[in-house]
């Protein structure tokens, strides 16, 4: 187990055959296996009594399973889940977790969810999944949120992997909300299109809401200042932007688990 | 007729019995008359063959009123409205003016519409209605906006009048967004309260979202940075308040109306 230092944050490695024994070697592993080591090891921050939120999308399936089995073999008790979509809702139930929501609980102790991009100072894109406002509401009440990927994720800096950052827009003219959030972004090489789901039709959010899912070539910048743009276009719900909110990622890759934890929590 | 002349604008004031000469004399006009007084005055503006966006509300009503009237006439022709709410697109059409929307006519000539609070910046709250985020989208696509008030609403500073700022929410978990909005607001003495509808139940807005409406008792100084701390709340979709938007304000008084150009317009 290395351990290194630089000033932002504290790393940590640990062998993936520390947290997964049973898996094959680590040049085997498939990016599914990757997914559940990461997952199963950010379940060990999880303790009994805990109010938990819980993520959704394929990473984050694995640490729902892992908590329910922990539950059922007696190693955690007293465990409430706050879970950041219908689709965890219904899975956290059928694994026998108890859930509530954020009026009832609204400080979380731990959150353990996914990310779509992970850049050096943990700021995440979130939201390919469709659910990134529930999701952002429900880790930002978080006093830790332990993010769980594999290294395919990690970038040097977010929304440039060519793949895309999610917005959350009400369905309203939802055209002139795509076009002005196009236009906002232009300068950093953005197409905007509209997600679609089943036979063509716009994709949903739990909310009845729509995504464009906006498409960048270049580095941002300044995160904040974009993210303040983003929110500022009236038809504009939220977006996938996650900013200095993960207090620790766990990256699972072929030679191992890597720990990174946001110095300042 | 006065003209006077301050460093922000250019306001002029008419007689109100130049734009309402059928009106009882001035002592005795009544809220709704003060309203109909202003709104006739905006819908001098529009000149046929503009895109118009059409407000919500007591006074905006008679705007609307106004131009199927002289749709009707043919002193209007070839005029398309853009209504910013289910009401008034049933108003509009009962009156006869052709519709259509943002997404086909993204660029709007010329927007009319009310307000319940306008500072002497022209920085407006809206939304008493419940219509806000339809309206900020399309009188933020207006070259022009035309804001119509009886005098009662002319403010020192917006959020300040007892009455409310409203933030249109998300449904899920709206107690603890109501919540964060209330803490974000504190120090201007805030109350945050869910606005109900018919039969105690919430309202719900054209967007199928709440309602939260924030009682302050302070000034809240910078409003930019207000809006963007407001925004900046996941489970937050719009606000109430209209920065840097209207271009006119059009003030029906029981003595006159006076009409305040921004003059950077």
């Amino acid at each position: 187990m290395a351990l290194a230092y630089d000033p932002l944050f504290i790393t940590s490695e640990i062998s993936a055959m520390d947290v997964a024994a049973a898996s094959p070697p680590p040049m085997m592993l498939t990016q599914d296996e990757l997914k559940r080591i990461a997952a199963y090891k950010a379940v060990e921050f999880v303790e009994s009594g805990m109010v938990l939120g819980l993520g959704t999308g394929s990473t984050a399936k694995h640490a729902v399973d892992r908590i329910g089995e922990l539950l059922r073999q007696g190693k955690l008790e007293n465990i409430v889940g706050i879970p950041t979509s219908k689709k965890t809702q219904e899975q956290a139930l059928s694994v026998g977790i108890p859930l509530s929501d954020l009026d009832a609980h609204p400080v979380i102790d731990l959150s353990i969810d996914g990310a779509d991009e992970v850049d050096p100072y943990l700021n995440l894109v979130k939201g390919r999944g469709g659910s990134l406002l529930r999701e952002k509401m429900i880790e930002g009440a978080s006093k830790k949120f332990v993010v769980i990927v594999d290294e395919s994720k990690m970038v040097k800096h977010i929304g440039g992997s060519k793949l895309a950052l999610p917005v959350e827009i009400v369905p309203f003219c939802w055209r002139f909300t795509a076009e002005k959030l196009r236009e906002l972004m232009e300068g950093y090489g953005c197409e905007a299109n509209l997600r679609l789901g089943e036979r063509g039709k716009p994709f949903v959010t739990d909310n009845g809401n729509y995504i464009v899912d906006m498409h960048l070539e270049k580095d941002m910048g300044d995160l904040r200042a974009v993210s303040d743009a983003i929110l500022r276009i009236a038809g504009v719900v939220e977006h996938g932007m996650f900013l200095d909110m993960a207090s620790t990622v766990i990256v699972a890759g072929e030679f191992g688990v890597k720990i990174k934890n946001k110095q300042s929590f």
